[in-house]
């Protein structure tokens, strides 16, 4: 039961109202029972600097960050850990008093989703996309112990910006950007069989679209991930399970990135067993109106 | 289930740890089916004005403000309802799209919370306490159509003010303070028949302490009123219920102007059964562990 002494989250983004956080959120808060509650907020951009001055003020115990918020809320907290001075980006702020801490953790979602780690280890790895969460998926990528990474953005300068980060900071021996129209996408997905999709293409209300060209090289051998969770199953890997690959969607990242905010929040390890993954999962499907 | 569409609503105040109001409001929620989550913020004066700001900033959809805010919030809102004008202070903020209006809920608490309005209509009252709260009811008596108002304080400038407010602002026909030493408290008492104590004395842990000093000319005829509510019978109420009298004590208050809030915030009248009332008040002693 809510009372005086429950500590308050939420999570703040423009737009917010589809925002899977709340539920989710509060799920972990049923199941590790603690004494909290999480809600959402509607921030504009101008508004920014008040909201984590009210953070402040009220005491709320910590905000996730979502689009467009991300990159500018670093401005208003009073320290960054190290990895988002590294990613230029945040997506937790933790209250300590009144001192405002932000942190990252989408890298780890993506990690604690990744069950064979050792597909990863000294791998290659092609990833579509060069954003914020591309971004956060290649810092992944350097702590799983990927090799080389190949990027391809329909901007190529992001793409671009992105592996030279990679692989001069994230410590990934050899990353570049693929030229859209020079790049042989074939013989590289042949070869690639970690294979990545970061961007929004495929999403709900476009679930016929996928960012690769050339199924008929995907074999059994491959791995295909996408960020994308609405649909369950998108295009992009339902034609690669089609040809024997293995699959991944995005909801256990966003599972575990929400997860990982919580650990921050209250100190505590909060063990989600396969039972309760899969049960919250089931909950979050229903509440998409996901049909696999 | 709390999702991205949940109004939050919060009470603030320092200390807060001990407000029973997101257990109230958390019930009201439930029994209204309202989209809603109500918590408790522990904020510092030196915070109130980034704390409005906040809720300005985050689409708050309202507070409740309680001890020692209720003054000083008025400084930092929108707009002021002619009421809070009246009483210069607040409880209740309501956040309409950025803009935030003042409202005081603590009369209609009382006048809601009084079954028998008759007795009050051309009644004489006595009143123990000058401060916020008996400003409150003093507000509410003359909305009730009491005529004669007896004040008194230990302050007794304090009661000289609110009588002198009394009688030239809320139209009550004759209001004075009693001075300590003077005034004829026994004759007093038996001839004013409602009795309000709008004090904190008799409040645990000082269970024993009453405001009144001559039960002996205590009847039936009287009408005993408490706002304390913890002890749930406080001696001020015991004593005067062994001689007869009728007692109530303040949580049919805080009920009914927590409820108003809920009302100002949703536009929505929210109707409050009998049956519903007496689970409130008993979920609310059992978390006060009130032993009448």
């Amino acid at each position: 039961m809510i009372n005086a002494s429950t500590t308050l989250y939420a999570v703040i983004g423009d737009p917010i109202v589809h925002s899977l956080s709340p539920i989710m959120q509060n799920w972990f808060i049923n199941q590790f029972n603690l004494n909290a509650v999480y809600g959402a907020f509607h921030v504009k951009n101008e508004s920014l600097r008040s909201c984590v001055d009210g953070v402040r003020a009220m005491g709320i115990g910590g905000l996730n960050v979502t689009v467009p918020h991300k990159e500018a809320v670093i401005s208003f907290v009073d320290a960054l850990t190290d990895e988002v001075k590294l990613l230029g980006a945040a997506n937790t702020l933790d209250n300590v008093g009144g001192r405002i801490t932000a942190h990252v953790t989408d890298p780890y979602g993506f990690m604690e989703s990744i069950r064979d780690k050792d597909r990863f280890r000294g791998a290659s790895v092609l990833m579509y996309g060069a954003g914020g969460a591309a971004k956060s998926v290649a810092y992944a990528l350097s702590k799983l112990g990927v090799e080389q990474l190949l990027i391809f953005d329909l901007v190529t300068e992001k793409a671009s910006e992105l592996a030279a980060l990679s692989q001069n900071k994230f410590a990934i021996k050899s990353a570049s950007a693929l030229q859209k129209s020079f790049a042989p996408m074939k013989e590289i997905l042949a070869h690639t069989h970690i294979v990545i999709n970061a961007t929004a293409v495929g999403m709900h209300p476009f679930e016929n679209k996928t960012v690769v060209d050339h199924y008929d090289v995907i074999t059994s051998e491959h791995f295909f991930y996408d960020l994308v969770y609405n649909p369950g199953v998108t295009t992009f890997l339902r034609m690669a399970a089609e040809k024997g690959a293995a699959v991944q969607n995005g909801l256990d990242m966003l599972i575990f990135q929400g997860l990982q905010s919580m650990r921050i929040w209250t100190g505590q390890e909060l063990p989600l067993s396969e039972t309760q993954l899969n049960e919250l999962k089931n909950m979050m499907k229903k509440q998409l109106g996901i049909h696999e």
